[in-house]
């Protein structure tokens, strides 16, 4: 017996609830909790959705869906009621039929197999909720979190620090949106876009490691047990579905260091941040820094071998418009969830 | 401004809400949400926290507290009554005096800043409410958890799979409780302690990786959206303060592998599980495998450089007790916060 | 200082989140936590929202707004997908430059001093977000509730017990739809119908008292403290703008009755239901009965006297569509927020 | 089938969990989220439990529990620390023998029937989770939150404002304190105290009508939608057991009165205040007044027919100690439960 229970919020204090399937009528959210009187830049919603639509480069997906963000509530003569902000974005240049003929298949790395479990019941033109499209929502309401958090001072960036296994030399945060990766290394990013061809051109796909900073996050965010800051950016994260892991400062190298070299210490400069900016839980004023693994891309058109619902074995090539590198389109995604985990009212209020 | 908020309870459905300072009174939880009728051992809710309580071996700190469960609660003629179930541990053994050396001092690794910025006033003794104590709760709460998910076939086992640099070369399930780091390697192990009994000679800690295993976890479970299932293990796991990172299946190196080589395929031997046991966030009826960095123990005795909450530099040595290497006493605390998680009403009914 | 919480939703297991303003874009709700593979009758949904709409008989609003919902997610080929449902309704007719005279008038009655104080910033157009026009989102949702309830034999059914201080002599059911009071009782209606529409004519309004009778309820939904069935019905009830007090069975005489009097004993007839169908927050298996108190409609053409948000006094009168009596319209409502409270999984699984 | 779920909690921001039975080992609550560096006149909790404990007077039952409360964590030195503020009342008195002949049997009037139903295994001394003595972990929560409101200048008192259908004929605050039956009138008290005791001789028990006024309490309290102020103030006070019904301003009179008498006007002399202190679901600035029906005591010597859980038919007289009337001892758990849900921060900061 499977229990059903409300699952498509995020959030206790602000909250965002998601809906949509890729190819129904639209997909939205309702952002509850903003504080009222605040001036909201409807064009910074409409940019964060554009850096996360597909049709940008060699390395997304061929569809063009424009994404153009309709807000329907919330915000009044340019600013918030403090009422509910209700977004919705219509779905459009839908190919529900290059589907029709997976329909039954579970394809290999998606999450058809556990909706058939559940639900016993599914759309499955685009991957229905399990798409990525639903992101789109949460890029809406983390462009309204980031610009409440920036009048505060606080920024967060996102880039690909590594991907088909080649990382950046460097950081040069301006270089970021100049290349197809969102990598803040031109130089890099240009192997990495060679290396995703050559994958491409086998069929296959490259996957890759996002690293995300949130800066000028003042102390003393998070609480102590359940609710550590980390804690609750994992979840965020991890909740994107291409994320396999996250790790904060040191992160898995913690693991081989001694206490006295990832302890974190004071002198003239200030204090060490091999925590990655929260200590127990708690943020502690210096830069939070975290990264994470996203899966190479599940949709390729080399033959795979895989089951249907009702146990037929098939063979199948998964052919249609895939990301060959999910990387950059997840960059911004993973910003809109920093941004609404670390935004709490009192840093955010209108005097701020 | 600070926002205060209940954060003390992990769970939507069956709930857990912990409380206690390290050299207060007590500790304890309160495990709300459970079904009606069920036979509990007491005694092995007293065996986890055995597991998991200091004392036990030359990785673990020479602290003898005896841990000893109270049932106030919940429970009626060795069965469940569906009403909260209350347990309180006595803190004792408490050497508070040890601490007021270093009472203003905010320790190098420790949760000490974010507390003096979030809330201006700590209960220093200890480390008050961000001690490792805390955890004590959560194991005597997932001991009920895990007896019950083992009434329908579900197991769940953690052990540290590398610790101060030396990885297990073998996962030998039954050597986990015969050696002082929890390792499924007699071997390894063996050389794990002479490195991290070095690092202590030196007045320094280790840190390690822990694995962790759930088995026949039945197909389904996790939603789509935020409380996809690795979503919350990893909010339940980065909730564990040692905790640095998390992965499941392939993880970090997933973003180094090529679709092709990362999807998991259908065979006659039946799926591959490089995802770990869970695919778009629901499980998939595999095993679901997560790996944890843990970081070294803070509390070294070397010297190390910090400052008070009033801004004075201050060099601190310290003494007391301590885990030279906190893998051992983590293990049961994972499996706790993975039982708690996968725990789900219905895969756990009384006819289960 | 105020403090800004998410507070839109209501629900924790399945849970319904509204949006929108009176004369806003849109107003909608996302239904979450449905089942999936349910039959759903959208006609159904259109039929209860035409209940609740304006323009229906000389005791509701001239304004007339179609109210046509869009499904936008969540029912694929005509059932449930256990996504989110979401159900948008345009909003239309709308007379905003009705409302410029008074945009900054405090209407008694009205929730315009809260907003003033709590927001310092409000949408004056129709009452915004306080307008009685949000509870066509929940009639939406409660419309979904009702149909699933039903296939478990569970009924709904709310009316016009009392209206302009006259009260129905008899329940005849299947009167209720046959008189614009919503009232089981044609002849008692026809005199409640002349005494508003006397009100009316001193520019004037009327409240009156709506019952709600929940049938084939099973015996043991609701839980023992917080959770209470009653508890949450009254919450659920009170969040209706207009209803001022709520009582279940014997209610507000219970104080009145001696303890022999107000218990419910058993004979060969069964239980007695003085209780109204809950005891100790949980149901009997009896009829749940429960009486709510709808306060006279506050928008009113007689001269008033208030202020505005600056503090001036100023005399007010409002023209405009407004109802004489609420009454007929929040039956509808009542019977939405009944039926999302008592819906509870397992009592309304597929093979229910 | 049941569903069973966390429902022991109550609160979004603060939040009380509370736990225990009637006869088990203790009963107590953990209140989080809590400001830090508060200080906490621990006396004051003791002092609001007697004045809800048994055998105080000739109106209430003849147990005698000291209800000693021991504050376990998140108090140090005085102080709040922000952490979990857990308090624990051992159990003692117990005379659980008193029902083991009526172990099986449904009492009337109380929760027997629906625990039966949804657990089929309940504690049945006392009344077990059921049982009015949960409240006591209420009233000692509640006695931080009030403290804390009185910072502000925020003061909460209820009275019984009717006994046994004898009613006041004044309000003398000074008066409340004085009286068995805890009314504001010592006169009417006496004819009170007189009817009840007529009705014990008979084997019987009364009921009676709590009224509860909020001073000082800020306008703009309150959230517009389903945490309406009211809403959730109804919740709060029908989660008590005996609680029938609820009533705000006024109430079921309002049913009856015209627009133009019902609505708040301003005047020289101020706002006037029908609606008590709650206009679309914020508070107005104005005194929040609400009533309550409480039930007469179920449990009465008179004998009455009930059934068994295994639906034998038996007749029961219920001795033991019980309250006559339960209107004294209701008066601190309705200031405890409506303290707790006015309490939020910002309006209770240290500072404040």
């Amino acid at each position: 017996m499977e229990i059903h229970m409300s699952s498509n919020s995020f959030g206790s204090h602000i909250t965002i609830t998601t809906y949509g399937e890729s190819h129904g009528r639209s997909i939205g959210v309702i952002l509850d909790g903003v504080e009222a009187g605040i001036p909201i830049d409807l064009d910074r919603v409409q940019h964060e959705l554009d850096r996360r639509r597909p049709g940008q480069s060699s390395m997304t997906t061929a569809r063009n869906e424009s994404d153009t963000v309709s807000v329907e509530s919330g915000i009044f003569e340019g600013r918030t009621l403090g009422t509910p902000i209700a977004m919705i974005i219509q779905n459009s240049d839908q190919h529900s039929s290059d589907y029709r003929a997976i329909a039954d298949v579970q394809r290999p790395g998606h999450a058809d197999r556990g909706y058939d479990e559940k639900y016993g019941f599914r759309d499955h033109r685009g991957g229905g909720r399990s798409s990525g499209r639903e992101t789109a929502a949460r890029v809406a309401a983390g462009a309204i979190a980031r610009q409440l958090l920036e009048r505060t001072g606080i920024t967060i960036t996102a880039y690909t620090i590594e991907a088909a296994g080649i990382p950046c030399t460097r950081i040069a945060i301006d270089e970021i949106e100049q290349n197809s990766l969102r990598a803040p290394d031109n130089e890099a990013a240009s192997r990495m876009e060679q290396q995703v061809l050559a994958a491409v051109a086998q069929g296959d796909s490259c996957g890759g490691i996002v690293e995300c900073v949130c800066e000028q996050v003042p102390a003393g965010l998070g609480d102590p047990v359940f609710k550590k800051l980390d804690a609750l950016l994992s979840q965020a994260v991890m909740s994107i579905g291409a994320v396999k892991g996250i790790e904060f400062g040191e992160g898995f190298r913690a693991a081989r260091l001694l206490g006295s070299q990832n302890n974190d210490t004071y002198s003239e400069q200030g204090w060490t941040n091999h925590a990655g900016g929260v200590l127990g839980g708690i943020s502690t004023g210096q830069p939070i820094i975290f990264r994470c693994a996203v899966k190479p891309t599940p949709s390729i058109s080399r033959t795979q071998r895989t089951r249907t619902a009702s146990g037929e074995v098939r063979d199948i090539e998964i052919h249609g418009r895939h990301d060959p590198c999910i990387c950059p389109r997840i960059v911004p995604v993973i910003e809109a969830m920093a941004a609404l985990t670390i935004w709490m009212p009192g840093i955010c209020s209108s005097g701020g």
